[in-house]
């Protein structure tokens, strides 16, 4: 559907609070242009609407789409499998292995192209991923992207140390070098929709000299940047050992002029210290809370509430391989379900989050990251979904506030996602 | 199919003992008269063997059927919502007020056809099954589920103390009527696949009388029991508080004679003192550990790695509606992740289980309170699964081991259940 102004109906639900839906049984959601003309209740849509295409969804479920902020493309292959590691041992033994192999073009074409078709099938409609060191493989990774019609922030990863001779980009100048080079050809392809983004993997494996280039190119081209922080006791020691000069492990990233401007994305901050949150919290840095990954790496569960509290920027990520499903709605059960076992077995000062919240992190949390991304208030970019949730058989007469909580839960167990709209266009399913 | 002796032929893999599985590709099982006849290698059918009727499943994953031994059936209607509260207050908010709809054979007639259906097209072959207080609706689950073809034990609950005007037995000696009228009802419909097991809801709904009763009716007719135990912190403290005289939770079912002989099914145990274990131990009772609950109830973890060190009999249940799906594949995988989660924020003297052991608890641990089940060794009753998983693309090969792994994660997201067998009878899906 190439037309961009058009009207759904059906029974809408959003954040208008990091606590608070807004719930319109039968109500419409106007899109103008690409971004949201408002949300309006059954029988009050206004006059200068009326002539706009009307598309009845019935009483399925509308829903603004869910961004996942963290995710590793090249990992796919081998989501739900090799799950008896922690995170420095599963990277050596299972991860650099399966990265190694998109240096051969026609397994990269094969493991992408099952990538994008999925993400384009799933519940997301946004995401910023983790490609290889590998820069035709990751050209091609963006190509198909750009083909499903999500919007994607996709990085080439750098890696000079601490990385096996068959998976490195080499020298510090190497990878730099080799950045400017993928930078300056997705520059020439025109994308719409796909954008670069700086990804040092993480700091055991990026040189200081890797970390000072790539802020350099960062301050010089404006772009954003990913990467992992904190993630895992080990790691963090590790850190400790590899940059003595940091006073933290979020420092060995600010200090290179990684962090700032909210255009930086770090993932998991499982175990970040005060000092830590603090440089966070200045540098209005996204936190992207992946919970199925942190339990089954045996990482720990991230403070969200805490992270909440401070007013700090965060979103949800799905992190395969570190966690198996590319499905969001199972990303934020996973959030309130992971910070129930935090209250009971780690701190009872941190309250469990809500599926509000939750659903909140998926929504407006991470589609910050993107603009007016994330609710269906006037103005923001129209990216919905709409869920048919029928095959979830009940007995019981359920509130759209209940259907959309079951939804999190048994979207894969009898829901159904029947359309997808991103800034206003019908995405394929 | 009528027909109870074939062989099936794929990718078979199934516990040989709690941590390893036996693999064989393109291997067969052998069904004689409802019982396996055993395993063999693929080109290595037994000539005794080659006249049955043989069913080529491809590549498809053939496993053992999986037993949910704690499931609540009249909750099935508001699984994924009301996930806010803690036991207690879920039970007094959320949960009595639903089972009190059973009351009305017309809700029930709805409720249970849905949850017998589901039941029937999931993963799960035999189970284990809390009804409700009512006694005309718990026969009528039982005779929708002896329609399924399915196993199953089936409870009426007894509660007659601190429990809603609504939803009680009303007398010790009420219920106990109550109960020995259904026994006798049951008894005279001869079903063959649906029976019936004592369920004294908890401690705290039932006086001491009750409790006697219900031990002296176990005696008489030998029957199975199924309860809950030492789930939430605040329950073990109101226990305490009913039953001044006990030295622990369990030892209020033990002292009126409800454990004993492998019989007794305990959910979740998840803070068994001591003596507990010790009473669980001496009495082989089952332990239904329900990690998916225990995370959205805010419960915690239960020790399950101590449980299997002590060789203690344990099962798992999926405890709908604390917990919100009735994949048993998703139970394995839960009961590997919070096994992690126990590990790194609660104890790390407790390893955290490994997939064959979660499968083994799955299969062979909770299949053994129905007797051989939960495996192909010969004699074993023969209950199958037959899975095509090619709907969960990868670039990889993966081995047969791997392939389950990344089955029990992503059953829902790409696998699909093809045949089903309980004792040698397909399930109609």
């Amino acid at each position: 559907m190439e037309t961009n102004s058009f009207v759904l109906k059906g029974d809408v639900c959003y954040n208008i609070s990091k606590d608070l839906f807004d719930l319109r049984p039968l109500g419409y959601v106007v899109c103008v242009n690409g971004h949201s003309a408002g949300v309006y209740d059954n029988g009050s849509l206004p006059e200068q609407y009326t002539a706009l295409p009307l598309i009845d969804c019935g009483h399925q479920l509308i829903v603004p789409g869910l961004n996942d902020i963290h995710v590793h493309a090249p990992q796919y292959g081998f989501r739900g499998i090799a799950m008896d590691l922690e995170l420095l041992d599963w990277l050596n033994t299972y991860t650099f292995p399966e990265e190694k192999r998109y240096a051969e073009l026609a397994y990269a074409e094969n493991g992408y192209s099952i990538f994008a078709e999925d993400l384009q099938h799933s519940f997301t409609t946004r995401a910023v991923i983790f490609a290889t060191m590998h820069v035709p493989a990751t050209e091609l990774l963006m190509d198909k992207l750009e083909a499903t019609g999500l919007k994607t922030y996709v990085g080439k990863v750098n890696m000079d140390r601490n990385s096996p001779d068959y998976l490195t980009d080499g020298s510090a100048e190497q990878s730099l070098s080799a950045t400017r080079k993928w930078l300056s050809e997705v520059e020439s392809k025109h994308y719409v929709n796909t954008f670069p983004i700086l990804t040092p993997r993480f700091t055991p494996t990026c040189s200081d000299e890797l970390m000072k280039g790539l802020g350099e190119i960062k301050a010089e081209l404006g772009l954003p940047v990913q990467s992992h922080l904190s993630e895992n006791l080990s790691e963090i020691d590790w850190v400790k050992g590899l940059c003595p000069w940091s006073t933290c492990y979020g420092q060995t990233y600010e200090h290179f002029g990684l962090l700032g401007s909210a255009r930086t994305i770090m993932a998991h901050c499982n175990y970040s210290t005060n000092e830590e949150i603090e440089i966070l919290k200045k540098t209005d840095t996204y936190v992207a809370h992946c919970p199925q990954s942190n339990a089954f790496l045996s990482s720990g569960i991230a403070p969200i509430r805490r992270y909440l509290q401070e007013g700090m920027n965060v979103g949800l990520g799905t992190d395969v391989a570190g966690g198996a499903s590319i499905n969001m709605f199972r990303a934020v059960a996973d959030a309130v379900a992971c910070s129930k076992l935090r209250w009971r077995c780690v701190d009872q000062n941190l309250a469990p989050l809500t599926i509000q919240e939750a659903f909140y992190l998926a929504t407006i949390g991470g589609g910050s990251f993107f603009g007016r991304v994330g609710s269906f208030a006037k103005g923001f970019d129209f990216d919905a979904l709409v869920l048919d949730d029928s095959g979830i058989r009940s007995p019981r007469e359920l509130n759209i506030a209940q259907r959309l909580e079951r939804f999190c839960y048994l979207a894969d167990e009898g829901g159904k996602l029947t359309a997808k709209y991103v800034a206003g266009r019908q995405i394929q399913l």
